[in-house]
């Protein structure tokens, strides 16, 4: 029983996901979304769109990739993609909570924190399309509370597409249409600014 | 663009989830969890413990399963396991909300639909896992939170063993064993009553 306990042990800690809160806010309540439902969001997006994957994509791979994409969070925090400081140590925050937090785990943890790191490099087919619904979700959230936070922050589309990465992000045509579309419209309304 | 501008608003009406709340309670804040984490959540303990689901299961099946299976909550609510009343329209009820979020897709909802009712009537054996995990995962909640809500609706052992079929229930021995020390010890604790 001792590696099932382990094994029990790391699904209690990653509890704390649901309380890792994002920048986002919801458009039903004007809440803070928090990690662990900006997960399962992001699976939904992966199964919904999956005709939209590169060729060959390990579907699997790829919603187990979107389940732990965050749990660095639980310790290492939230990094709100425009705090340029904050994105300074991100990365040796984030490798600091991935080995305590994996540690929990034997191999399996090791065999996750791989994939961990596959998704944050994101060369392989699944990281691509992982990362691209990871960079389309908070768009969506944003647009429907009326670009709340993108005003409050005066971001423009320019700064969405630049780092977003939107123009040489290797992604169906269909989704970038669509998020074009999403950031025009949202410049038409007053959501964003146009410049 | 039809079919796409279909599939995003389908995402778009599945935020609603992260607004239906359980009667768990989270350890670290007492707040009650709501469906999205708690999908989320099942989808981490089918892939930490998929070692222990049935030979040759399906695990991308099974965690499409777990992703969706409270969607129909969105129209119906969440009904409490131990609410007598509310459980006798349930099915109705449930029935009744997926063929109104399905019908926002195309053939794609009824795949998704017919895979909440295998969820539901657990017979495959991605079915029967799925629906141990989401079982079991209430279980750890009210043992973290010390029992909060067994000691206020006055559940026993007994209860908790009926309710979640866990003497018939097919499912691995290991899981078996560790949600019976769990409750044992948590009646040892006074989280549970011992009848």
């Amino acid at each position: 029983m001792e590696k099932f306990r382990k094994q029990m042990n790391f699904l209690i800690e990653i509890n704390k996901l649901k309380s890792v809160f994002r920048q986002s806010l919801l458009p039903e309540n004007g809440r803070n979304e928090n990690d662990a439902e900006h997960s399962w969001h992001l699976c939904m997006y992966a199964v919904i769109l999956s005709e939209y994957a590169p060729k060959n994509v390990d579907l699997l791979k790829c919603i187990k990739m979107l389940l732990i994409h965050d749990l660095v969070e639980i310790y290492a925090g939230d990094t709100y993609l425009y705090d340029e400081k904050g994105n300074e140590d991100k990365l040796k925050r984030e490798t600091e909570a991935a080995d305590k937090l994996y540690s929990i785990l034997d191999e399996q943890g090791d065999a996750l924190k791989a994939l961990w790191y596959e998704f944050d490099e994101c060369e392989s087919e699944e990281a691509v399309f992982a990362n691209a619904l990871d960079r389309m979700q908070p768009l969506l959230l944003n647009y429907l509370t009326e670009g709340k936070l993108w005003r409050k922050n005066n971001i423009n589309i320019s700064d969405v597409i630049e780092k977003g990465k939107w123009e040489t992000r290797k992604v169906d045509e269909k989704i970038k249409q669509y998020v074009y579309d999403l950031l025009n419209d949202a410049v038409d309304k007053g959501y964003l600014g146009g410049n």
